[in-house]
């Protein structure tokens, strides 16, 4: 080192001149390898075969197509998945898009003067959404509580899900019958009416519960005979609009059925 | 500059540690810079409201639960979401979710020694992928071209699905008979058959293709009828294998049906 200050000024100047380029260089290639992972690792974090996330979203789609059949609780690897999708933008998109399909379709025919075209909704996860139960139970992680169910719908404090009000709404307008058929008990009846018109919705044809006879039936079971009921009383069921395929299958079938996402849990 | 060459070297030698060191410190902090700004832009990009994704990711869940109805292509927002899906893991993550739930469902029963323990399996988009194929017409945005795909289904080189190709295997050691039900038409059974082998399928109990008979007719109807043409003969239909709804639908519908992805085309 002790050489260097004997050498002339020029050699100075160019020998410090080409060691700060040199680190200069050194440390641009460092940050540019930091940079050329750094995105790279976060697109595959996303779409590793082993990550939660894309493993949720695939079990996602067995229970919306009804792949996965009867099922209890949510694994428990998707509670967070779960609670992103139902509380961020994914639940009301899915909802909003399903929605539209659902404008689509009685756009294209006109409503008979008789007063017979009909629509049937289900209630829970349907035209009302029961989030902030879920939000305090786990997502559907946890076994169904049917007493802490029961007090949350005798608290009618569900807000509407607003893509179904919408359509409800738009129903209603065209002159369409619109019947609300549900899994709730004929106990929770004035809950339930208090619940829908506190969160906007009125005018419906007939709110059909659960009575003592349907008591122990499949949901299924229970829904066809109600709709074959509307059926021999000359009701054209051209929709059904359900979160759970148990709303919409069996028999007496409306003539477009209507899947709306729920992640949560699983009715037969 | 020339006060510098004047000074002592330890002096010199500090002046240029600290330059050293300056240089350093900015090259890092301009590194940070960059990466700090990279994961969060990526992230933030797949969750607005407006962004194609998250519309494309819901029009997917419509049309994988049927709930857009007859649809002719893919909207166009919606060519590269396609193609990544279709690309990327999802699909095959997605395929391999629903084969695990047929897993599962198999497991739970003994096959009879009868023989008339039986699966049915669509071909195209189910036991084989025509992903080569779309990817040059545009992933389903471009409007069907039934002698482009036929030229296609003559070179008999579709790829297995693998999730199907490994179901298919589980069924074929477990016992059951397994009966191929494919859209495509008498004519070119001989390429289906090459390329079913090729792919890697064999010991099918029996291929059935559309008769002169056969043409015209829904696929929901058509494919019903094979099927009640295949439990009159007294075989138990435990399970049906398809990508579309009219695979699985109609009369005569096995026991447990699993619907694979496909948000490529529809057939109705």
């Amino acid at each position: 080192m002790g050489d260097f200050w004997k050498m002339g000024s020029a050699t100075k100047l160019l020998l410090l001149s080409i060691t700060l380029h040199f680190l200069i260089l050194i440390s641009h290639a460092f940050a540019q390898s930091i940079i050329q992972i750094s995105p790279h690792k976060i697109p595959n974090r996303k779409i590793r075969v082993d990550d939660d996330g894309l493993y949720c979203d695939s079990w996602r789609f067995s229970v919306e197509t009804n792949d996965a059949g009867i099922w209890s609780y949510i694994p428990s690897r998707c509670v967070k998945f779960v609670q992103d999708y139902m509380t961020g933008d994914r639940y009301s998109s899915d909802s909003d898009v399903v929605s539209g399909f659902c404008l689509d379709f009685i756009k294209t025919f006109n409503v008979s003067s008789d007063g017979k075209d009909a629509w049937v909704f289900d209630i829970d996860e349907t035209l009302l959404t029961n989030v902030p139960y879920y939000e305090a139970h786990g997502f559907g992680s946890e076994i169904f509580d049917e007493k802490s169910f029961d007090d949350w719908v005798d608290l009618a404090e569900a807000p509407a899900l607003p893509a179904s009000l919408n359509l409800y709404n738009e129903l209603k307008q065209l002159g369409f019958k619109i019947f609300l058929l549900t899994g709730r008990s004929e106990f929770q009846r004035n809950a339930t009416v208090k619940n829908l018109l506190f969160s906007g919705y009125s005018g419906w044809e007939k709110l059909i519960l659960r009575s003592h006879l349907d008591q122990g039936k499949l949901a299924t079971v229970y829904k066809s005979e109600k709709r074959l009921e509307l059926v021999n009383e000359g009701y054209r069921i051209h929709g059904s609009s359900g979160d759970q395929w148990s709303d919409l299958q069996g028999f007496a079938v409306a003539e477009r059925s209507f899947k709306l996402p729920n992640p949560m849990y699983y009715i037969a």
